[in-house]
């Protein structure tokens, strides 16, 4: 840790909120969530999801913790969410600072401007919710550095010294992607990926469940918006675009799955994307790729496979429901996709691609007349996806 | 105006925000948006969208002025948004007061607990971006006295002495809608109705063009997601649930579209719902209803349709586009259904009204079985449901 941050980290603890000439403390913690109505209780409205029928146990949110990667436009705002929900505990990842460029999108404010972001939101999140508890880490998970600290924190950074309930990634690149993929494959950790495109008009999330649904490097594809790494554009003085709106409904995507999984409420989705342009939202969920190029991935699937051998009720429900699923298993990568709510309409078989999924990638005009292809307009060849995104990931 | 409301418009006028033991100050207008990037520019990442080819002329942003009403979980997020995207004008209308019980929802902080909702939100709001003009009126505009004052500044409220621009309902309850939808139609007005339901798991945004699109009037049941009007229920010592995910979504929502509308990008939608629990988005737009109660909207109606005779080639885009529309017309209120995606597979076939829209209403289980139903399970009575609507009215 380096003095900056023990600096900030300092501070952060003394802070108190002016407002209207006096000095507000921050709020006692609160020992048990109460369901009373009371205008003090901050726990009220959530507690009456119990009553709703929606929630058996709100309560348990307490013994949760979700890490976040990435405290950006999309991170910062599922933390609030999940800070406010009364989380039990939050570990913040991220080594950017907060600059006034980021006021466009919900969350930090101007007087934060040089503050480090996790620090930043920690600081605002535990006045939010004294309840629940942060731990912040300033780096990039990326380096190699790194990798023991982050893994450790996976792996043994929940409430109670065990794993942490879920990974939210919330990053802006393809290495840090690749990094939380691997990492959660080979410690068998459950992880929700998040991207909002650069034109900043489509978005998605996609729930992975190693060996049970495709992973970040089974079908990168068709899953990952490409949001443009800032740092490698800035340079070249552009940068991509970003709308509150499409990060807070990215962020409320992801948190709103967290809780389906975390309180068992409703259906998960594994792939959900959000389209703004036409207001048109893709589902789907795949298998995982048996030529899946990480290794932790195939024997998660060799693990998910001699399981569902002995427990053939458990196989997971899209696989049960749909009685047709579509297959595309002409690939070299052998990726099937098993349940698609994309062809609803004529509108939305146009936009399978051109919009929903791949807005995503830049696609070249031309796809349809490559040599050797077979592809009809809603269709996509994994082979030029795998392609394209070594270009991406190389850039 | 109230000695409450001066204190508070007053003391706004000096607040600072305290860090790292320092005051900050607000920073200075910006005279022009740049599209330069750089860390300092906030508009960096807004104007971005031009290059992107998203939006034509993003800097108009700041001729436009929006009235939001009801500054609660849908409409504190929905203020924000605006106010990041650099909006010209907001009026901000609501008559209640923060308390603790709201910090389950996003954008209100603990030490603005007693505060009024509009100037606390005015407040954040100018320190976050001083570029944006804010009025915020503390009143009920429910109330006759209010009347006049409420129709002017909706008349009159804009940047440039007329008309505001759209007006953003947030509201809670029956009869603010109602107001809001009777002045709107009177105004010939354009706004946008949104809600949550009682249980937090579903939303839905719906864009009125007076005697184009249905108004709240027309049909009110088939749009309305109920909201327990929470000053009803508190005395019985209940509460709707709310989250701070779902509420961000449908302001996520609203604000999505409203953009689209004021910069001329996308497709608007007419109606857009959320299901939380099964990721399900219902779509549709709806026609005005020739025996609509409401005499403004008739009035609507007919300029339309005169409008309409004359410019054939103007008819709202859907009717064109849609070349076999799902009609109901075996009603008395003459409502019919233009478009719709709502039936997508059996899931959604299943979830129609169940959970997609109607959950908004608690329908008797015995639906099917009354008297001289002629409904099949997707459908649904317009006569039963304006029954629901004036009990709920009523209550």
């Amino acid at each position: 840790m380096n003095s900056q941050e023990l600096t900030d980290e300092s501070r952060r603890k003394e802070e108190t909120v002016q407002h209207m000439g006096r000095n507000y403390p921050r709020r006692d913690k609160i020992a048990e969530i109460s369901s009373e109505v009371k205008d003090w209780n901050p726990y009220s409205r959530l507690m009456a999801l119990k009553r709703m029928g929606i929630v058996e146990n709100y309560q348990k949110i307490r013994d949760f913790t979700v890490a976040i990667v990435g405290v950006g436009g999309v991170g910062s705002v599922a933390a609030e969410m999940l800070t406010r929900c009364g989380i039990g505990k939050l570990l913040l990842f991220d080594y950017d600072k907060v600059e006034m460029a980021n006021m466009n999108r919900l969350f930090f404010q101007p007087h934060q401007s040089g503050l480090s972001k996790v620090h930043a939101a920690a600081s605002t999140l535990e006045f939010i919710n004294p309840d629940v508890s942060f731990e912040t880490y300033n780096y990039d998970i990326t380096l190699i550095d790194n990798y023991d600290h982050f893994t450790s924190k996976i792996k043994s950074g929940g409430l109670h010294g065990g794993h942490v309930d879920l990974v939210l990634s919330c990053v802006d690149n393809f290495e840090a992607r690749i990094t939380i993929n691997a990492i959660c494959n080979q410690l068998n950790q459950k992880w929700f990926e998040s991207g909002v495109s650069e034109n900043a008009v489509s978005g998605h999330i996609q729930f992975i469940i190693p060996g049970e649904t495709s992973c970040f490097a089974c079908a990168p594809p068709l899953i990952v918006a490409t949001n443009i790494d800032e740092k490698s554009l800035k340079k070249d003085g552009v940068c991509a675009a970003s709308l509150p709106t499409t990060m807070g409904i990215v962020a409320g995507f992801l948190v709103q799955n967290a809780l389906k999984h975390l309180l068992k409420f409703g259906e998960v989705s594994h792939y959900l994307g959000y389209n703004a342009l036409q207001d048109f939202f893709p589902t789907m969920s795949m298998k995982p790729n048996p030529q899946c190029t990480d290794r932790h991935c195939l024997i998660r699937q060799n693990e998910y496979q001699a399981f569902i051998k002995e427990n053939p009720t458990a196989e997971f429900k899209k696989l049960e429901e749909d009685p047709d699923p579509v297959k595309h298993d002409n690939n070299e990568w052998g990726i099937e996709l098993i349940h698609e709510d994309l062809k609803n309409n004529d509108t939305n078989d146009r936009l399978l691609l051109a919009e929903g999924i791949t807005t995503a990638y830049t696609l070249p005009d031309t796809y349809n007349e490559l040599p050797g292809s077979t592809l009809k307009e809603d269709e996509i060849s994994l082979e030029d996806l795998m392609k394209d995104l070594i270009n991406v990931s190389n850039q």
